[in-house]
């Protein structure tokens, strides 16, 4: 593992799952969590694929859990600067600068970036609040672009998974349930066929807190609705599932 | 419980659940599943309802099980002469023929029976089947009918609750998985926002099979996703909350 400095903001935290694998997170912005691990576990690889793309990397952790998976090259975007860095370190950190780029893209211009069709498969853990819909806010603004939809609308996101996607492409996502009707929605409005549905429950007498959905540029019709994933057992611990995950079971 | 005589093709079963209730069922005829059972404990009955009604009773199932959550008056219609035979002799078995109307109505023609918004629950287990969709539909018409979109569209199910429900009234359904996107988005063509859905699975590691879903005639968005039911234990055993459900535990 390459030698790294820490900032006063920052700390080195385990990738989980991963020991030989560690993340510089920064306390003043969003920390990846559970839904970034389910969903990099949950997201089809095709062996052929030639480039995979995670819209809105924050510092990376996609990218790496997914550089386990496969050796295809990954593009990571973000639209902060400092996001930008800070995944680009991780990289580095992890020695995996050669197959997994990270860029300072603004995901609503994406078109002068990559060319349409140029991608196997999109992956994406985005803002889940509509602006507006929490009264506060974040003050912070790293927190507020991460976790609210005030530079990229779910619509936008999808429709830009549409154009980089290739024919037969995969978009899969994390989010919340509450938005699942907007979603398939706006899957099937820019033909993003939904194919995939997994739903994430804290506990097994609990509402599912998370979705996570895949989705096919142009594909046939046919959701399946996978087996849940429960997230605890009811005396608080992780479920064994969950433990494989974090390969401590 | 009154007397009856039972037929050659008939035999007479416990209502699960209710060990002094019975149902008569017929060999050539779909029984009642855990499909209905579940729906029963599913759908929203209001404690001011004046009408709740079951399209597609078959025998009477639903009906039945509902009698013992309310005393709301409650219609079930079946556009099959045989079933509603056998369904209202089912009503008179358990003496809730005061409370529960059988008619042989064709829900396709529903607007000459029932006026517009006076309705506040319908309940449906529909037909599951698209015409042609299984290779071999059923010899026997009375199972061809009950399982397979023959007389009944999904569309045309969800326009003609639409058109009996009372502003704010519940629309109940269970179906099968894959044919979710198409009832989302009818739902949301006739203003029947979904607001409650529920994935049954049979194991815990196995794809959902059926799912519940609730809506609201004009009802605000924002849909939950309620807990998982798992059927089975990993031994095959039903699992405990589906033994509270009958009454086992």
């Amino acid at each position: 593992m390459a030698k790294i400095e820490l900032q006063e903001n920052e700390v080195l935290n385990d990738l989980l799952g991963y020991d030989n694998m560690k993340i510089i997170q920064r306390n003043d912005m969003l920390n990846f969590s559970l839904d970034s691990v389910l969903l990099s576990a949950f997201v089809s690889i095709p062996a052929k694929a030639k480039k995979i793309v995670d819209f809105g990397t924050g510092n990376g952790p996609i990218p790496l859990f997914l550089s386990t998976r496969t050796s295809c090259p990954i593009i990571g975007i973000d639209v902060q600067k400092e996001a930008v860095l800070l995944a680009k370190r991780n990289m580095e950190l992890n020695d995996v600068q050669h197959q997994i780029e990270i860029k300072e893209y603004d995901i609503n211009e994406i078109e002068q970036y990559l060319p349409s069709q140029s991608v196997d498969v999109v992956v994406s853990n985005p803002p889940f609040f509509k602006v507006g819909e929490v009264k506060q806010q974040n003050a912070n603004e790293y927190l507020t672009i991460a976790r609210h939809e005030v530079l990229l609308t779910l619509e936008t996101l999808v429709q830009k998974a549409a154009f980089v996607l290739d024919n037969n492409g995969y978009f899969a996502m994390v989010h919340r349930p509450d938005r699942l009707l907007d979603i398939l929605t706006l899957l099937q409005k820019y033909r993003l066929e939904p194919k995939k549905l997994q739903l994430v429950y804290p506990k097994i007498n609990g509402e599912a807190n998370m979705i996570l959905i895949e989705s096919r540029k142009n594909g046939n019709s046919g959701m399946k609705i996978l087996p849940p994933v429960i997230v605890h057992n009811e005396d608080g611990t992780y479920s064994d599932p969950i433990l494989k995950l974090f390969k401590r079971l």
